[in-house]
């Protein structure tokens, strides 16, 4: 934070004195991050002017690393002949999302300003799902067939070090262009002498395919504690990498995406550039429906009218008979839906996790209710109403983490994002059978046996 | 998944067989990350002739993947000659969490079959706060003198790359061991042959302190696109690097936490590794909690018992009044919280995204008021009910904007995590003041217009 600060101060002051040749040495020790960071807070003229400074490779990375709408006029205002430069520098995984954010009608201007190889690499990759192993690589990777010496390859990774996304590993393919074995830059360096690649690469390569999803690829590069993935198409030829700064931004962005749908806050793209109007249409439709379902409710009151106008008191509990179950079913829904997010949980056992949330349901649900009933004892000196609150409030716990378990894994197994879908629908079941399992206890003891 | 499977049905065949030299072929090229989760299927005896088989890097590995519950009786079958080699390949970050997770009375016996060196720095990781910068690093990293040649820094590397954690990123220090500059491997590679270090290092290193928070270091080498990040003392002296994969799990540790925490289970350690009572105990505060907010809110409604038995009809709207403006509330809360964990959000910006979200309260809570309005006045037949409902429900929601979104920058601001705990002061509170309007406008508003 303070070195972002602390960047701005320094390039308003060379600006201010006119300082260029200053903030260009400046300009050349600063972060890429802390320079995208810190151009936000200047107007396009000043953007420009520091864009012109700096040299095209940290340009491309700037620009990358800068929020939609602020990219649109500085690709309008750099000029083509500049920008054709800074292309030249960025690579093609970037240049997709960059190309991808632009409307589709400009896109082919700044398609044609390209490296005729580099504009067919970036269509190609605009046309692979936003959220799938192909839509995330880039075609930055450096191959070297199987069959040359280790002196050779190093020779090969000398010479295109500079333009691949990485060099640590270096994926080693046959003459049919797949993938067959993978060494590292460090078993390369270490190597015998003279060796042969196909005699010192590792040959059980761990790839995926272009179409797998982006969540998919993250756990997989996690679990193996890969910096990068080849990505293969369905015949096994190498067509990209994934490197691990890539899967760091998708393991946040499908927590956040995890983390608003948990809360009913559906989003699409980055809530936090949204105006107001936009902010209320995404939050909208689940209060709506939140709002049915609690009428629904509502209604299973009315429906036991008579009841509650004999025993008022009733009334006292519904905010706990309300909010208690519904607690309950999203505790155990979270657990559930991250469990299977990090793939901790599995749809196949189902039936296994439905009767372990049970038996902590029935535990919390006997403790819970106990408390209830004695409170109500207490405060209104009825033991039947203490009963009635008790009872009503255990067994809808107990309910709660049968629904709020089964339903995320039956949303998985259907194929759907169990994290996007289950909120909405598990608040409203519970509000409902909750009510019902509450005036229904009621109506039978205290009706009874009160009267 | 079905590599897994496939890994211990051939370990399976294999041991059945006999034929462990066949074995040893196979184990040789898996992953350790499948074969830490193939291993839960075998019983103690099959591990332990498993671990006798593969290379002590690998064993090294595996184990350090496997569940705190499985490792225990695995280091005392393995025996201490055989766990001496074993640590020897192990890194001291991965060292000092498995002895981190041992009965500290047995820690000493451990820590007494490695090296000397090994077991110093093992024990000073164990003191360093276990969610900082100092509790994650590693103290395998190679640091090469500014003074020397590259040649001379390849040649360190050539001998030291298999005890190195990563050799990627080389760190420069001076003759006090202070960080002075970095150079890629990469860059060493390409440098210009018979350059002195540095004058080809690159100087503006940007590191963490040995104290800063875990979650700190994993926003900082997100934003950097880093590898590897070295971590110093306050006197710039280089003590240990955090290298990216740290991080993933870091990041995925902190989502859960947080993801969890909205649904108010707040876990230490693996939750999915604990028994029925364990987790039943660590949801119970907040339920109980949650229950005596929910009375609070019932003894509102029982302040205002006449005007209920007045209106009859005002229960069946009970709870939409209990529960809308709670929704509003986490759903502000979630993206706040969310922003906070990403740094989209700043303490400094409370009054702002205050109002901001208020604005997005004041739409909502129109819109769901009206539509709450029309519906209780075509069910009820009352336009003064439809009045009471839809006004309160409005007020209500925008109520619940403001506070959802103080309440996390207010304990975010006093240095508390606002992800643990938000949740359950804001149902409370959102329980009780929204029955309270709600009853002091039907108050009003009934009881004087209706008779």
């Amino acid at each position: 934070m303070a070195a972002v600060y602390e960047v701005r101060e320094t390039i308003s002051g060379f600006l201010t004195g006119d300082a260029l040749e200053q903030l260009a040495g400046f300009l050349a020790n600063v972060h890429y991050a802390d320079l995208a960071e810190a151009l936000v807070a200047f107007d396009l003229d000043k953007q420009l002017t520091i864009f012109r400074i700096i040299d095209n490779a940290k340009a491309a990375q700037v620009l990358f690393e800068l929020e939609r709408d602020q990219i649109a006029p500085l690709l309008k205002g750099l000029g083509d002949q500049h920008l054709a430069q800074i292309f030249r520098e960025m690579s093609t995984d970037d240049a997709a999302d960059l190309i991808g954010d632009i409307p589709e009608d400009e896109q082919e201007h700044y398609l044609s300003l390209m490296s005729r190889s580099d504009a067919e690499d970036v269509q190609e990759l605009l046309e692979y799902g936003e959220e799938t192993a192909g839509g995330i690589m880039a075609t930055e990777f450096v191959a070297i067939n199987k069959e040359m010496t280790t002196e050779e390859a190093i020779e090969v990774l000398r010479r295109t070090a500079r333009q691949a996304e990485t060099v640590y590993y270096v994926y080693v393919v046959n003459d049919q262009e797949q993938l067959v074995g993978v060494i590292s830059l460090r078993e390369l360096i270490t190597a015998p002498p003279g060796a042969r690649i196909k005699d010192v690469m590792r040959t059980n390569v761990i790839s995926v395919n272009l179409h797998t999803d982006q969540e998919e690829v993250a756990r997989v590069v996690k679990k193996y504690d890969f910096l990068v993935i080849p990505v293969v198409d369905d015949d096994g030829v190498l067509l990209g990498i994934v490197t691990v700064d890539d899967v760091l931004d998708v393991i946040e962005e499908e927590a956040t995406e995890d983390f608003l749908s948990l809360a009913n806050v559906h989003r699409e793209g980055q809530y936090l550039e949204m105006n107001d109007i936009q902010r209320a249409v995404l939050r909208l439709p689940w209060l709506i429906a939140l709002l049915f379902g609690a009428l629904l409710a509502g209604s299973v009151i009315q429906f036991f009218e008579g009841t509650l106008e004999s025993v008022v008191a009733l009334a006292f509990f519904l905010p706990v008979m309300a909010g208690g179950p519904g607690n309950v079913a999203t505790q155990t829904l979270a657990v559930v839906v991250r469990g299977l997010a990090t793939g901790e949980v599995t749809s196949q056992q189902a039936l296994l996790v439905m009767l372990r949330e049970m038996r902590v349901g029935l535990i919390v649900g006997v403790v819970c209710g106990s408390v209830l009933a004695l409170i109500a004892f207490f405060w209104q000196g009825s033991s039947t109403l203490g009963v009635v609150v008790g009872l009503s409030l255990a067994c809808s716990m107990i309910l709660a983490t049968a629904l709020g378990s089964l339903l995320p894994l039956i949303i998985n197994r259907i194929g759907v994002d169990p994290a996007l879908a289950s909120g909405p629908f598990i608040t409203t079941l519970m509000d409902v059978t909750s009510m019902l399992i509450y005036f229904s206890v009621a109506s039978v003891l205290l009706l009874n046996y009160l009267r």
